[in-house]
């Protein structure tokens, strides 16, 4: 979805970043103004809306089919989908392996934080999950920074609400992000594979058909109001 | 489960590892004896039957009532389970943030492979499968590595199999693995976050009920009657 605008000095384009990117890059953003993220490794947990309507559809009814122990032709996507899981179903580059999703949030995140160095690698994931994406991000800083200060700035952060709750085990879930117009974020800690202390491990949430694609629609078309552009 | 034989110079106590620990050491340990793994980063998705087989039943049958639009309250895992996902369902460190199962691949890994410097971080997370863990892998060895010779090695390895078609988007899935010995090996791909060439990113699949426990038991058990210790 693009947005077209008559502003000075400004080509007049704002792109609505793809699912995956938008979900990673909403906590990952006010992070990156306190300590610039120089790596990210993210593993995704997708949901079946992120293929559209249909696919949800053949979720639901390839599902009834296996407790019904009936035979199911899946047509939509390319595996079966009742309580399996399967690779991205986006195409593969030959060369070097990634399909599009990944290279996506790859050429995507690099875009928007305005940083074509930063280097990132992507396992995208399509989960027997009606609804709303979850992420497993890694991140690396340009200097050390602890699980409180992620907290602090998330806190603070729009579009972000911290779901983290170690003594309940309660932390984002696609059943509490679905309709949400927050990204959920939880499982903020301190990357034990990185002595450095510049790492943190996080797990976030996030209504894709929402952030992902209309509400950001509708978010950025209201900031440009705001700010007389359209 | 253990072991427990009679042998000279050892304890006489085998271990059997952590479900999650084995589907990623099975194909990381013969990269390891060829290029030494220095770090790795995994991400898990756990299926039911590592819960037991009540939380199988009850991934079924909350998925039953969520079709029917039916109320189902659940008591053997802590969050609803149908179309839903959640993080592993075992006690987290107050401290670290870590959870159990995550602390016992990090622990596991680098008792097996005899480096207690092995640096491990895992996320690991419960998703709506009823058998059979995958897990998105990223390990950085010691010295530059190419996909096509971590195939090589895997082509040979013990307990694995290459499932890697990036033509047909056919890659390791637990439908697939689901009643097999061997762990699934797949999206096998030099990691773009790291210039230097020492990383990989992999995805696996294996049948923790069998490899990652049964199955894996007969084998140690095997072995030590091939080597006459029992």
């Amino acid at each position: 979805m693009l947005f077209r605008s008559a502003m000075a000095g400004h080509k007049g384009i704002i792109a609505n970043p793809n699912c995956s990117t938008i979900i990673a890059i909403i906590p990952l953003w006010p992070i990156h103004q306190v300590s610039r993220i120089r790596r990210l490794i993210a593993s995704t947990y997708q949901a079946a809306s992120g293929a559209g309507a249909a696919a949800m559809v053949e979720l639901l009814e390839s599902t009834r089919a296996h407790l019904d122990k009936r035979e199911y032709k899946n047509t939509v996507l390319p595996h079966p989908y009742a309580f399996n899981l399967f690779s991205h179903n986006s195409k593969v580059d030959a060369v070097n392996g990634y399909n599009e999703e990944e290279i996506k949030m790859v050429n995507e995140t690099r875009k928007i934080f305005g940083d074509p160095e930063m280097r990132i690698s992507a396992t995208c994931v399509r989960v027997p999950v009606l609804r709303a994406h979850s992420e497993a991000l890694t991140i690396e800083c340009e200097r050390p920074i602890t699980p409180s200060e992620v907290r602090q700035i998330l806190a603070k952060a729009p579009g972000v609400k911290i779901v983290d709750d170690p003594e309940k085990n309660y932390y984002p879930m696609p059943k509490d992000a679905s309709g949400q117009g927050d990204v959920l974020v939880g499982r903020i800690r301190q990357d034990m594979s990185d002595p450095s202390g510049k790492s943190i491990v996080l797990f976030v949430a996030g209504d894709q058909l929402l952030k992902g694609a209309a509400l950001n629609a509708v978010q950025i078309a209201e900031v440009m109001i705001e700010k007389g552009y359209i």
